[in-house]
């Protein structure tokens, strides 16, 4: 399985590592040690608002042959919807069999055209926008149509990643991953 | 307020981020416009087990002038453990008032003195190893001891840094910010 991890500049570090962390455990932890990834963004950036980077595997590179991909929400996603070239590269996941995003990362999957007539959610603050943009808009913490998964405010990203660890490697996996996780004594 | 965020081979992001979020929230909601952060590493390298990397903003430099250190947990600790050269560079730390450590973290700011009788937590499979070091090991998510403040596994690091949002800038604050983080519908 091979997923692509969407970055940018404004992206939120949290909406991207709570699915990214529970989904690498899958990995570390031996469920499934094939499953790869890679961190695609459409420019060298790929920041948060303060600064904190990281160096893409990939730039500008057509978003094809992935299994997944995963877009995470922040606040870089408004100047991105004004994009059109951005957009468009992210069209080029069309033919991505599942299609996920944390918090307003819904946003970028509705503006290309991937949300239509979908079951999906985004952050409280941003379900109107959403719907708006024909999104059957959802108000739980992770939602699954299908072909799109997405998840609401904050902490629903590792929600949403422990959600595809049992989605992939079942309720065990799920169960000791988050028992890592939310332990309490 | 100056805060050193500690990285390095083999960290935790989540680790890393649990703290991390919460509190730039505190900046970037007005909270606190004040608070100034650094990525601060031993050596140049600085990325977790599956080499998702990030560019520290000061390599090897002396750990003076810094308010509050925070060290994250990771695989990568065991390794420093048996460097002492990490661990006096970590030693430059010694005056810093505050130091914070999530998960195995609190055992890097153990073996470079700094929990000798005091309160602290760790991720549960390594309490009894911090104990040896003479911690006083206290198995909650956050411990409190002063100048030292740990938290144990995982998602324990968000509380941690909802902990010091409260500690920082007030109850308000930390309520607002753990909202965004813990919305329920």
């Amino acid at each position: 399985m091979r997923l692509a991890y969407i970055v940018y500049d404004g992206m939120s570090w949290l909406d991207l590592i709570g699915v990214y962390d529970p989904v690498s455990r899958l990995k570390s932890k031996g469920y499934n040690t094939e499953i790869t990834w890679e961190f695609c963004a459409f420019t060298e950036g790929a920041s948060d608002q303060f600064g904190l980077a990281m160096k893409p595997d990939r730039v500008k590179q057509v978003l094809k042959g992935y299994d997944v991909i995963v877009v995470p929400g922040g606040v870089g996603v408004k100047a991105l919807l004004a994009q059109p070239n951005f957009i468009e590269w992210l069209k080029g996941a069309e033919e991505t069999p599942l299609k996920v995003a944390t918090c307003t990362g819904s946003l970028l999957l509705a503006k290309a055209g991937f949300l239509q007539d979908k079951k999906a959610t985004t952050h409280f603050a941003k379900q109107d926008v959403l719907r708006e943009m024909n999104v059957n808009v959802v108000s739980q913490r992770v939602v699954d149509d299908g072909n799109i998964i997405t998840s609401d405010t904050g902490l629903a990203a590792i929600e949403l990643g422990l959600y595809l660890c049992e989605k992939w490697s079942g309720e065990e996996a799920r169960n000791i991953i988050q028992r890592e996780l939310l332990f309490q004594q």
